[in-house]
């Protein structure tokens, strides 16, 4: 009788490098955009002090389905647990055999991580130099990874966040492995000077970022906003922009877009679409240097199954 | 650091035996009926032979969450495998924490039994002597093992199968075991002749109880219709019945009652309510001895939940 693997944390860590993320997070967007992933909207139960999610899809030509059950629990900091935690369940097409359980806080932080630097390197200036990060909570220090990787021309990061404590902290913790100065900034504006890509990843319900701090050419990777009424940009910021989500539906409902969106100040044709039609030609990403360019990343199941593939090719059981 | 548990199936076998987990799922239509359960509609994902679905749930008076992904893929008996198996992923509600994953194949067996027994104690006769079993598969040996319980006065069973073979195993292998005679029977006519109770598991899309075989006061429970275009009774009967759901909206969708709704046959109005409401005492359940009454199972979120909250509060983890 077959047997269905535990996967525990300690092992993702070491099978799923990030630079296999991106790659696995790419090849899903593609997939995706050609028409080859199924994945129903995300069903999400409310619980006292969060919510609980589950996330399936299925991606064929990886041979590969599952579902992400995944929480989001704002207040745990205050408890010792992460405020997202979850479980990958990996089920092989043919038979519905449930081939894998795997321990995905980790994964579900890289995979992230993962479309924030792959939109970057799709979407941004290529000789970009200067990032800057606002937030730096679990996100904000993976991006930081990620976009080390996605910018070969990276030479200078600011990084703010409303709790500067955590921004110190990913000082001390990444520079050294980095080899990067990392500036700790003491408000969002100077954080954003002069910047050439802008990482977003804060629970903010109102703009951070201003339309008269941001250059033209300039690029953001939005993370931070992945429910209604969330929002992380000016909306004229927006106006100025061509926008990418991850998802149409998901995107407009819950991501960057969501709040302008409603307020009449964006219109859905104002958007030019998902970042996976850039990625197989289907549209074109940054159209000149002077323009600005937005990702808005929702967080989609694909991407966790694409990473949870990963793992399970290395282990043998796909 | 907190660690999620892992169950494997040898140990839930050990852990739920069938008299709790009738217990359980009585519980669970109870919170149900009482307004205490939070509980979506089932996703369900498309795969080559088959299909998978995502069942989230919340039962707040448990102080458990949680979500069990399934598959059915009808014709793994050929590879050696389950048609259905299962995975649970059982969640603390106040900080979103996966406390355990638990090999969910057996259980999803036994809560499906454990909802059958648990209606046919609620409507059938009390005097009920002689059990009929449509359908010797998984669900036919589980129903017959569960219902057992549910009848102190059980003298007779007969069952059938369109694999003869499947009906001789269930005799052979629970006979002994239950002190009861098994009769294997040719057909279905000569299976339900005088029985008191007719649980019906099979896969079948057309009728294959029909009415002039049905004696007024009969209790069927049926099982075998869980997606849209399956059904086992003729309409007639149902015409005849009082009847209950496990869940209205699934209930009219996938249940015995899809298909007669679908042609007209059967009106919403025809259908007296959930089993929940009949054990809070909301709606009266049989109201004579005359009456033929059905109770139709899809099968919910809050059975897996209630069940794998047995086996963690055995564990200490709940």
């Amino acid at each position: 009788m077959r047997q269905t693997i535990y996967i525990r944390e300690e092992q993702v860590k070491e099978l799923l490098p990030l630079s296999e993320a991106i790659e696995a997070v790419e090849n899903a967007f593609r997939d995706k955009a050609e028409g080859h992933a199924i994945m129903p909207p995300k069903l999400i139960v409310p619980l006292p002090n969060g919510d609980f999610r589950a996330m399936p899809a299925y991606l064929p030509k990886q041979k590969v389905a599952g579902v992400k059950v995944v929480n989001s629990h704002p207040n745990n900091r205050e408890r010792g647990l992460p405020t997202v935690m979850a479980i990958l369940v990996m089920i092989e097409p043919e038979t519905g055999f449930p081939l894998a359980v795997i321990e995905a806080t980790y994964l579900t932080a890289l995979r992230t991580a993962a479309a924030g630097a792959l939109a970057t390197r799709t979407l941004a200036r290529p000789n970009s130099q200067k990032l800057a990060i606002l937030g730096a909570g679990t996100q904000g220090r993976f991006q930081l990874l990620s976009h080390k990787l996605a910018l070969p021309n990276l030479e200078q990061v600011s990084i703010w966040s409303l709790d500067e404590d955590l921004a110190w902290r990913v000082k001390r913790d990444l520079e050294p492995q980095l080899g990067i100065a990392i500036e700790v900034c003491p408000n969002p504006q100077s954080t954003v000077q002069d910047a050439d890509v802008i990482v977003t990843t804060t629970p903010s319900r109102k703009p951070v970022v201003q339309n008269d701090w941001v250059s033209d050419g300039v690029h953001f990777t939005c993370i931070g906003a992945d429910a209604p009424g969330k929002q992380e940009l000016d909306p004229a910021i927006l106006r100025r922009a061509r926008i990418f989500l991850d998802d149409m539906a998901q995107g407009m409902e819950s991501g960057e877009v969501n709040v302008p969106l409603n307020q009449g100040l964006l219109k859905p044709e104002d958007i030019a679409g998902e970042l996976g039609e850039v990625l197989i030609g289907k549209k074109e990403g940054r159209t000149s240097d002077d323009e600005i360019t937005v990702f808005s990343s929702t967080g989609l199941a694909i991407q966790d199954i694409a990473c949870g593939a990963v793992i399970l090719r290395k282990l043998g059981v796909l």
